[in-house]
């Protein structure tokens, strides 16, 4: 097999170790006679999996007991109307940092709920979202915060809150979660989509603590996070092998050393990535202040569309995949997520190099 | 490995030549050198895929042009509060078949909607839904008239409509769709989790009729039926190998002589079990009338708890597995999807045979 690296944003490579596991009890899992894909959620083989997958959530994000950890599906992009309709109960009003596109996208959702009002807090608009709002000040009649943790597209992220008062955060973290160590206190709500940084697309985890959905009217099955909290996500038939993967990635983490231990290689990865950007003479990334890069989305630009096609193209020829920006900002992304090898961004800069030396480059 | 058969409801038994191929290309699928879980959903081995399996489904069961076909996440339960939303805009009233526990949680989660009304438009409570109504009379002023098509707690199922007025039907199939012959055009909606009788959960299949959706009102994103389909599925990141399995079921059922084979199979598989039913002196289905009986989901007693528990401990015990009743009614049930083999069948009525033997069956 011809060894490839996967620079997409997601869905994503996934460790190595993992797919093999899932390859090698696929037919029969834990000798049931069983695919891991037949076995009955009401069964113990599921609710023990499960089970043992929050755990090993919860150890790695150190998730305090009042947070409810739930396996949902529909993506982080459901969770933009499920969080208004779950938590924005006091003053039916929401205030979103403005940092790119899928911070838009939330609160655009969030508008179409009917008896929500949506306000932009903070805005990197006039900076193109190079940068990140800090120092976010906010009257206290809002439900909550919704931050974009990492744009995905925009290559920025939060590595500490931007807000520090009394109106709860609530966090999209799908392309960091467990990429970057953050607190979990300091947040209301955490959600992500699983296929970036966890497992297969079909999952998403959302943390919520307890108290910010006890008030919600009662909404329809599964709208509500009360009452998947109290079936433990098992309201109707969970995504059952989806989580089983994702299971298998929290083990692997934790044998890896957990997040500060990701976290330290995410940096050297992108460390290594940044410096060549920043010295190369043909290559740029437009996230040019350092404290917003993001550690795990790197978009880069050589200025010239017909050669960012040319780069594009030559890489992937050169089993370096997926390097195609965005098409909302066009240009090259490399994704560098925990399963992502060291030695991918090595043969990327290498290949940068060479391209950057046959095109003669002068940016 | 142990030869085991699962009689479980869902998740439920794949054929075995899916689960070879999924293991066989889980490493590379198509020799890219990354799994089906690690390819970006904007790349040609994704829609390619997608794009295929859309096109086996409507060749399967005959979809015609001006349904869309929808991939999507949530489970049948999700299309509860979904359908609804998206289709329900002229009366904002909804009519409902009350035939059991399944079109009750529909019927509940959309009364939990507000502005919707909904309606018991027929019931076969008195029954104890042991029977399904027929011939329903509907005034013109309802959205549309909801009916759980086959009931897998209670173990009936409709084989016809039992309404033919010009109120559009909702159909909820997850439990019998590709398992028998429907006109798609005798409804206005078809919607079906997969973990039955199509592939692994976390993929919902929506099949409606375009013109049915169009007059919604703007709805978030992951709401909205109409944003859906007009992305192919693909708003957000799809339910990847969900949808790959799913395709790969459908290209399994082609080969198998497709919907009108499984049909004739499953009438067989359900015959030879209906029949000793019938002739047991200790087990008995309590669905009496033959016409209102399921061919997927077949509940059985003996009439006697005690006898029951141990009669479901002894098959497991035989590996006959998961045919331990719905909690809600309790005793046992067997589920023969397409891909649930006939010697299964055989194993069980043998083993009935046997135990009814042992007990000394009276009942």
């Amino acid at each position: 097999m011809t060894q490839v690296y996967n620079f997409a944003a997601g869905p994503a490579v996934l460790p190595a170790e993992v797919l093999r596991q899932v390859q090698s009890e696929l037919i029969s899992y834990k000798n049931s006679g069983m695919s891991i894909m037949e076995i009955s959620h009401r069964s113990s083989l599921y609710t023990d999996m499960a089970f043992q997958a929050e755990a090993d959530l919860r150890k790695l994000m150190n998730i305090p007991a009042e947070y409810d950890v739930l396996f949902l599906q529909g993506g982080a992009t459901l969770q933009f109307a499920l969080a208004p309709l779950n938590l924005a109960n006091k003053y039916h009003k929401i205030a979103f940092a403005d940092t790119g596109h899928w911070a838009q996208r939330a609160q655009e959702d969030g508008q179409l709920l009917s008896g929500y009002t949506t306000e932009v807090a903070a805005s990197s608009k006039l900076s193109n979202y190079t940068e990140l709002p800090s120092g976010i000040e906010l009257a206290k009649n809002y439900d909550y915060l919704h931050l974009t943790m990492n744009n995905t597209i925009e290559g920025t992220m939060y590595k500490d809150l931007p807000y520090k008062g009394d109106v709860p955060v609530v966090g999209d973290l799908s392309s960091i979660i467990l990429g970057q160590e953050y607190n979990v206190n300091d947040f209301g709500m955490i959600y992500a989509g699983a296929q970036k940084n966890i497992g297969p697309a079909g999952l998403t985890i959302v943390i919520v603590k307890h108290t910010l959905f006890e008030e919600a009217p009662e909404l329809p099955a599964m709208f509500s996070y009360a009452k998947q909290a109290a079936k433990h996500s098992a309201l109707n038939t969970p995504p059952v092998f989806a989580i089983y993967v994702a299971g298998l990635v929290f083990k692997w983490l934790l044998q890896q050393g957990g997040v500060s231990q990701m976290q330290r290689r995410n940096e050297e990865k992108a460390q290594l990535l940044y410096d060549y950007l920043d010295s190369s003479k043909l290559f740029s990334t437009p996230v040019t202040e350092k404290k917003w890069r993001s550690l795990t989305n790197i978009p880069f630009v050589t200025g010239d569309k017909a050669i960012d096609k040319r780069f594009i193209v030559q890489a992937q020829a050169n089993n370096l995949l997926n390097l195609k920006g965005h098409r909302l900002v066009g240009g090259m992304r490399a994704s560098l997520y925990n399963a992502f090898p060291r030695t991918g961004v090595e043969k990327l800069i290498e290949f940068m190099q060479k391209f950057e030396k046959a095109v003669g480059g002068t940016r």
